[in-house]
Formats: structure tokens, C-alpha cells, sequence
């Protein structure tokens, strides 16, 4: 298998680089994540997003429990090379809450200047 | 000012939030940032982008210098509180390469499994 750039092109701080993971079809914003080196080629070379949990300390395929896999559709990358945006046909909703998106919640605030 | 939730309920790691910032009316992803508490605050006051340059150690009003700043439509926030949804109105573009998005670079692979 080969890519270009080389994954070892990216900026990997502490190991990891921030993954937007975006719907292709609808263009959501569906979820931010991280990957480190390994996460990052297993979602290349198996086509579904594959992640480092914090939380946990371990690869995390997404959808290996709950089956809401995400296809990855497109992979970009920023241009500082510190940042990725997954493209992907997900499979089910991408938030543990069952909402499509993570981000279904809104700060509500007035522009008026203190 | 008030806002609900209370900016203080966000989850600021190592004193900062990484924020993306999509465009409200193409959906499309422009960059990714972050922001620490008082360019939140900043923004919300402004109404116009604000984040904090890692790099330059320094508060950041984006298009402070380009006239590329980013009017606010919506701010989203996610499950975890860890990470915001920025929604903007771009005045110019948002990349310093004059590319209107900073994903404009596509990663080329193959999906073939080694």
C-alpha cells in the first residue's frame, strides 16, 4: 500500500492529530476525534474510521459495538498538515447518544457587547 | 451578557478548546483553531472569530491583518462539551494560501489491505 503524502508527512502532537469526521453526503460535522500513526493506516487500509480513545488508552474502532460504522468516503488534510477531515458514509448515528451528530446542542447567547 | 451553557462548562485542555469552523452556507470545513476562555469570550462579544495562536503564543481576531474575518451565525458545541461548532459568514478566505478552505489537499491511497 502506498499514499501520498506519506502519513509521517502529518504533525502528530503527543502522538495524535485531531480528525474531523464529516458526513459526505449532508456535509455535517458529525464528530472530532483522534488518531495516532496506527489508527490512522487501519482506517486506510480497512475503508471505516478508526480512532485513539483518550479516555481509554486504546485503538478504538468506531462502530465495532454499537455497528454505526462510518465509510470512509475522503480524506483531507489541512494546510499546516496538523489537522485531518474525514469524509465518510456513515452507517448509523455518529453520537453515543443516538443523535446523527455530536454537535446537536447550541450555545445560546445575546451579541451585546459588556 | 449571559449564555447558556456557561462558558465555564466547557472542557478546556491544557486552557484551550479546539473549535472548527465551517461555512454556514456552503458547509463546507475551513480550518480548525482553538480557543482559550477569553477569546470564547471574545467572539461572543464580537461576534466576528477569535482564537488563541499556539504558535505565536498570542490572543488571535482572525482577519485582523487579511480582512478575512468570519462573522458568527451559530455556535455548537459537542456531546463531550470538548469541542466546539463554529458556523460562520467568511469575508475572504479562510486559509492564509488564499485557498477558501484549509482542507485543500486530498490524501491519495489505496484501499488495499498489505
Amino acid at each position: 500500500m502506498s499514499e501520498y503524502p506519506p502519513l509521517t508527512s502529518f504533525v502528530f502532537q503527543n502522538g495524535l492529530i485531531p480528525a474531523i469526521v464529516q458526513d459526505a453526503s449532508t456535509k455535517d460535522v458529525l464528530m472530532l476525534a483522534y488518531m495516532n500513526g496506527e489508527s490512522l493506516q487501519k482506517t486506510i487500509q480497512s475503508g471505516e474510521t478508526w480512532f485513539w480513545s483518550r479516555s481509554r488508552q486504546e485503538l478504538w474502532h468506531k462502530g465495532a459495538t454499537s455497528g454505526n460504522t462510518q465509510k470512509v468516503v475522503e480524506i483531507r488534510y489541512d494546510c499546516d498538515a496538523d489537522t485531518l477531515l474525514v469524509l465518510v458514509k456513515p452507517e448509523g448515528p455518529a453520537c453515543h447518544t443516538g443523535e446523527q451528530t455530536c454537535f446537536f446542542r447550541k450555545l445560546e447567547f445575546s451579541n451585546a457587547v459588556e
